[in-house]
């Protein structure tokens, strides 16, 4: 049986999703708790791969499970077995000729960074710290020249390729609330797709600009060459908020 | 020279602020910084100790460190030698015949928990989880009724005593936010002082009242009985959030 799960976890002590050796990954916990729940290997698909310490509130995950068992009732049957940093929040049948990868039809991201004169260490674990106090009336205007329809491979780890770099940014949301001793900064993305850090270098570009950075994104798309934006952010940062299918058994 | 430190830490790996053989406390780890930073033994004294687990965004911090540093760069030297899980976030000069563990005008604490159908791993390092949804109307109502000066004797862990269990509540604030898959209570409490898990008790009373609990903060002011109380919720939702000695240095 194809089911689904809706699944959160803290990233800081993953090596990311994506199983590999000598390395604790979140796909790999997740499959030794279904061997352990069901006394069957079953393979687990996310709707993206998350890098070593980002952090998920809804990543989407298929997998085979034993035929039998309730599909609402895998999200306790895997609970019981998994560690607290990975849970599953919900789950359910996975619709006919489902594909996990190719399927979704909206993603969101948030990155969470704030700025202080020392580091903050309730605020540290999921959110990068800023050495300067950005302009967020700066940052919201570079925003809406993201939203749309672009050609993104500037905004792509150098090296990496796919089919194509064309994507479409629905909303580009940059917030800033007042937190003890600081100020919190969170840039949220509901995009078609993302390419390789993505997120991480459009967060550091609007920071930038934020700081007074000019012309980074408008010549990112002209040229196409990484090197017109700033750094990549770091991934504890990260957040992969909703995988949107349509399932509205996945919703939160 | 006698100097104060505001401090936070992320409590969860600390067996609490006050030093004891064979666990890691914040006392040991910052008099062990300030020994790194100036060679010289420092006897560090907090507003008040916070319990294994207990979190701290604004703790006050008193020691006599070596004379001839200027006291505002006391943060920098400690922080160059403190672990990230503990910072300091302003220092200045203390008053004359100042005792850090006797003037604070008042003090604040949050108790942080969340109600969701399973464990939410972004969440449940700083909150609590509720395995019941407690209404928020009912919560605000029985606050009402513990701020003010009372005798909170039966808000005390049972075993503990003090010169007087007499303490005035200024303010008793409870907020319910949405999260992705649940709801996060805060219970924000200011006074002039707190018995032994007094805030952790009180909580735990409150949300029992927000699920139906009836009657159990009337009979406490009336019996003094521990008993007549819900449970000490845990030590990780808590914070210190400030201790008030009206020191202009040392707001954030």
């Amino acid at each position: 049986m194809k089911a689904l799960l809706l699944v959160s976890y803290d990233g800081t002590a993953f090596s990311g999703w994506q199983r590999q050796p000598n390395a604790r990954t979140v796909q790999e916990e997740m499959e030794e708790a279904a061997y352990r729940a069901f006394s069957r290997r079953v393979t687990l698909t996310a709707s993206g791969r998350t890098d070593a310490g980002v952090h998920a509130l809804g990543q989407v995950v298929e997998g085979d499970f034993p035929e039998g068992i309730p599909p609402e009732k895998l999200r306790e049957c895997l609970n019981i077995q998994l560690p607290p940093d990975v849970k599953v929040l919900r789950s359910c049948k996975a619709p006919e000729a489902f594909d996990v990868t190719r399927q979704a039809k909206r993603k969101t991201y948030c990155y969470n960074a704030y700025f202080a004169e020392t580091e903050l260490p309730l605020y540290s674990r999921y959110a990068a710290r800023l050495k300067r106090q950005p302009d967020i009336a700066l940052m919201r205007e570079a925003a809406k020249l993201l939203e749309g329809e672009h050609d993104f491979s500037a905004f792509r780890a150098s090296g990496y390729t796919s089919r194509t770099s064309i994507r479409t940014l629905y909303s580009v949301n940059t917030e800033k609330t007042a937190i003890p001793s600081g100020t919190l900064y969170s840039v949220r993305v509901t995009g078609n797709g993302f390419l390789y850090n993505m997120v991480r270098i459009l967060a550091g570009e609007l920071f930038a600009v934020g700081c007074g950075k000019q012309e980074g994104i408008t010549r990112a798309f002209e040229t196409g060459e990484r090197s017109a934006l700033s750094v990549t952010m770091p991934p504890h940062g990260l957040v992969l908020v909703s995988a949107d299918y349509g399932i509205t058994e996945l919703l939160p």
